[in-house]
C-alpha cells in the first residue's frame, strides 16, 4: 500500500477502559456533525479556503519548475528568510525527505538549504560570517509582506547583497513569496524586479506549505514538489466521502474532539518513531495551536479553548518523556508517527556471542530494534490506559508526506467546526506585535509605548 | 554581572491576578518547607546524589583535558553513543555553546560533533553513508552499560571500525563512558583495553551533564569544561542559603510547585528568547518529567504527579504557539529565557527609508528588535493574565550555561520533596523496555511475548 493509515484501535473505550477511551456511542453520534462540518469546509474551497484546491495547482507547480531547472548549479545555498508559517514546513519537508547530513555533503549540485526563522544575533551573524553571499539565493517569505522578523532579515541579507554585487547585480539573487498585489514586500518586488511567486487568497501560513512557500525551496534542493502534491491529491480524494469511519480527516477531528471534550485530554502528543518525520511535530504543533487555540467561539462567547500539542521522538524520548507519559496524568493522548519501511538497512554485528547483555541484539537489524522499541512503547502507553493511535507511513517519501500534510490540514479545518472556533485567524498574536512595534519606536504606536512604560512599574521580584 | 538572575514579578497575584498568580501568604508559608527540603537534599551529597557534588570534582576534569589534549587534532569527528540523559545534555551544550554552523565548518583543528540519540536506521545509516570511522572517536555512553539502543550502535559502529581499522588499530576510536565496575559495557573496556572514564554512583543519567557524561565531549568540541563546572559552583553556592527568597533553586522550585497545585497550571513552558539556549529547553524537559512525573508518592499512595514540560523558542514560536498561549485554556506558566548580551552585533540596514513598513525598522540593530518581541511577547502574556517569570543570562557562555545546569537539577531535586515523589528513579519506563525485550526475542522474557501475541486479538480500527 502507499496509503498512510491511521490506527485508532487503542483510542477505544474497549481498549483503554470506559474513563479514558471513547464509548462507540459517542464515536458514532459524531458521524452527523463530522459530515456537516466536513461540507462546511468543503464549501468555501472556492472562497476563502483556497489551500483546499493547492494539490490541484499544476500550473504553479511548473512555474516553480521551471525557475528551478533555470537556477539550478548557480547557488550554493538557498535561504529562507521567513518565520511561522513560511518556516515550519520547509523545516519539516527538508528533514522529512533530504539527508539530515544534507548540508555538509549536498548531493550533486544541489544547494545547501538554511531555514533562518529567528531574529538572534547570534543565528543571523552566525550565518552571515560562516557562509557567502555571492553563492547564495534569498527566498524572501511573507504573506502579508510586513512580518518585522523577515522584513529586518532581508534588509541585511539585501544590504550585503547590493554591496557584493551592486543594485543590479543583486537582484538574481533574491526570490520573493509574497501576496499577489498586497503589502510593502510586493511594491518592492515592483521597485526591484525580483523574481517572485504568489501566495494566493484563502492560503494562510499555517496552511501554505503547498503552495510556492513550501514548494518552491522544496524544489531548489532536490525534494519532488510534484509527489508531494501527488500524495496530497489522494488524501484529498480519500477525504471526499462524508463517511466517518472511511475519512481520515474527519476520523482524525472527531478523535481530537472526543479526547479533549469527552476523554478530558488537553495535551496532545505527536510521537514520531521516525527521526526524519520528527519536525512534522513542530509543523503540526502550529497548526493546532494557531488553529484551535481560540478566546471566543464562533458566537462570541469566551472558551479559551485548545489543546496543546507537544512533539516527542521515538525512540529517543522513551528516555526523556515516557516516563511521564506512563506514570503522569491523565491528562495526554498520543499520536505516534510509524514507519513501515525504513529506507536504509543496518544489520547489528553479533559482536560478543558469549555476552547475553548484548547477543540478543547481534544478527538482528536495527529496524527491528526500533520497531519492537515503538510498539513495546504502544504496549505499556496502552497497559497503562494512555489512549494512543498510531499512522503509519509506507514509507518516509514526498508522496506520503504529502499525504500527511493534507490530512492534518483538513482535519483541523474540520476540528474548528467542532470546536466551534475560527480555525483561520489569530487574533492572539496582535497583542505581543503592537506593545514590540510600541518598543522599538514605530510611528502610530506612541501611545501604547506610554501605556507600557506606566505599566511596568511595580516593584520586581528578583533572585 | 555574570549571574544568570530570576525575575519571577509576573507569577505573582498582586500582577497577574488572584485566580492564576501567587499570593504572598501561600509563597512566603512555603519558605518553611523548602528549606527543609532542601536540607534533606543536601544531606545526601555524600549518599546517593553525589550529582551534587560533580561542580568539584577537578581530579575529572583534569583527566578530562588530559585525554582531550592527547587527542586533539587526531580525529574529524566525534560521535555520542548514548540517549537521554547520555545524549541531552551534549546536545543543549553543544547548541548552546558552539556555533550552529560549526560542523560544517569546524573552527581550526576541533573535530564536528554528532550525537546519535536514535536507532532509526536512516539515521545512522546516512551518517554511515557520508562519513568515515577511521577519522572519527566514538564516545560510548551508558551509565547502566546495558542500554540496548547505545549497545547496538556500539556494536555496529565497533564492527565498522575492525573492519577498517584491525582489532588493535580500532581501539583509540572508542572511549567509554560508564559505571566504574557495573555492566556490560565496563566488561567490554576491561576485554578490549578502551581509554574509559567513570559516572560516579549518585549520578543518574538526567543529573549527569556535569560529569565526564557532558564534560568529555565538550572539552573535545573546544567547550570550556572548567568554566561549565565553575559556573555550577557559583550556583552551589548561591543556593547555600536556606533563605527561600535568595535561593534561586528553592524560589524555581517553589514556583513551580505553586504553579501546578495551588494555580492549576500542570503544563510548564520554557520559553528560550535564544536560539543557542533552544534545546536546554529539551534538556530541561526531560530533568523535569523523568523526575517528578510518577504514578506513586514516597508514601506509595496513587498519585499521577507530574508538570507537563513544553519547550517553546521566541521569537520562531510567537509565529506558532503565542496564540494558544495568549487565547487558550489557562492551564500553562512560563519560563522566558533571555539574553542580556548577544556576541554578534547586526545594524538593520534602513534600505526604503521612504517606506513606513520598514522604515521604523532600518537604523536600529537586530538585537533591539529581538528584544523588543521578547519584552512585547512578555506583556502581552501578563496583560492576558498568563503567569510568566524570566530567566536571565548576562551572555550565553560556559560560566552562565553551568549555571543554569545546576540551578534546575537542585530545583528539580527540590521539587521532589515538595511533591513528595522519588526525583531519582524512573519505574515507568520498565514496562515499555521489557515489551520491546520480548518483541526481540530475548532469553527470559518468552513469557511476556506470549502475552502479548495473545493480547493483541482485538478488532482493529482502522482507516
Amino acid at each position: 500500500m502507499d496509503r498512510i493509515q491511521l490506527d485508532y484501535t487503542n483510542l477505544m473505550a474497549s481498549v483503554i477502559g470506559d474513563e479514558h477511551g471513547i464509548s462507540e456511542a459517542e464515536f458514532e453520534a459524531l458521524a452527523g456533525p463530522a459530515a456537516k462540518a466536513l461540507a462546511a469546509v468543503r464549501a468555501r474551497r472556492d472562497e476563502d479556503l483556497r489551500w483546499l484546491a493547492l494539490p490541484y495547482a499544476e500550473d504553479v507547480l511548473e512555474e516553480i519548475l521551471r525557475y528551478s531547472a533555470r537556477v539550478a548549479g548557480r547557488f550554493e545555498n538557498v535561504v529562507v528568510l521567513g518565520i511561522g508559517g513560511s518556516a515550519l514546513g520547509n523545516t519539516a519537508l527538508h528533514t522529512a525527505l533530504n539527508s539530515p547530513y544534507h548540508n555538509e555533503h549536498p548531493p550533486g549540485g544541489l544547494p545547501r538549504l538554511y531555514v533562518l526563522d529567528n531574529v538572534d544575533p547570534d543565528l543571523l551573524g552566525e550565518w552571515i560570517e560562516h557562509f557567502d553571499v555571492s553563492k547564495t539565493l534569498f527566498n524572501v517569505i511573507s504573506k502579508s509582506g510586513g512580518t518585522a522578523e523577515t522584513m529586518s532579515q532581508f534588509l541585511i541579507f539585501r544590504d550585503l547583497l547590493v554591496e557584493k554585487l551592486g543594485p543590479e547585480g543583486h537582484r538574481e539573487h533574491i526570490v520573493v513569496t509574497t501576496d499577489v498585489e498586497q503589502g510593502i514586500l510586493r511594491e518592492i518586488v515592483g521597485r526591484e524586479g525580483y523574481e517572485s511567486f504568489v501566495v494566493p487568497d484563502g492560503v494562510g501560513g499555517r496552511f501554505s506549505v503547498l503552495s510556492p512557500v513550501g514548494l518552491l525551496p522544496s524544489a531548489l534542493v532536490g525534494i519532488d514538489a510534484r509527489q508531494l502534491l501527488s500524495g496530497a491529491q489522494d488524501m484529498d480524494q480519500r477525504c471526499e466521502t462524508s463517511l466517518l469511519t472511511e475519512n481520515p480527516a474527519m476520523t482524525y477531528a472527531v478523535l481530537q474532539w472526543l479526547m479533549q471534550s469527552s476523554c478530558s485530554k488537553p495535551v496532545a502528543v505527536t510521537f514520531s518513531y521516525s527521526d526524519r518525520c520528527k519536525n512534522l511535530g513542530d509543523w503540526y504543533a502550529q497548526l493546532l495551536a494557531e488553529s484551535i487555540g481560540k478566546r471566543h467561539d464562533r458566537k462570541g462567547a469566551e472558551v479559551f479553548a485548545g489543546p496543546t500539542p507537544v512533539r516527542a521522538v521515538g525512540v529517543t524520548d522513551q528516555h526523556s518523556q515516557v516516563q511521564l507519559y506512563v506514570e503522569g496524568p491523565f491528562d495526554k493522548w498520543f499520536t505516534l508517527l510509524a514507519v513501515e519501511a525504513c529506507d536504509h538497512v543496518v544489520p547489528i554485528p553479533m559482536g560478543y556471542p558469549e555476552l547475553e547483555g548484548t547477543s540478543y541484539l547481534g544478527g538482528r537489524k536495527l529496524a527491528d530494534l526500533f520497531a519492537a522499541e515503538r510498539d513495546g512503547t504502544r504496549i505499556a502507553l496502552t497497559e497503562a490506559g494512555r489512549p494512543n493511535c498510531t499512522l503509519t507511513f509506507p514509507r518516509v517519501d514526498a508522496h506520503s508526506v504529502g499525504q500527511y500534510l493534507f490530512l492534518m490540514e483538513l482535519a483541523v479545518a474540520v476540528m474548528g467546526e467542532l470546536y466551534s472556533v475560527d480555525a483561520f485567524d489569530q487574533p492572539g498574536v496582535e497583542a505581543g506585535k503592537v506593545a514590540a512595534y510600541a518598543l522599538m519606536g514605530r510611528a502610530g504606536y506612541e501611545s501604547r509605548r506610554a501605556e507600557i512604560e506606566q505599566a511596568s512599574q511595580s516593584a520586581p521580584r528578583t533572585v
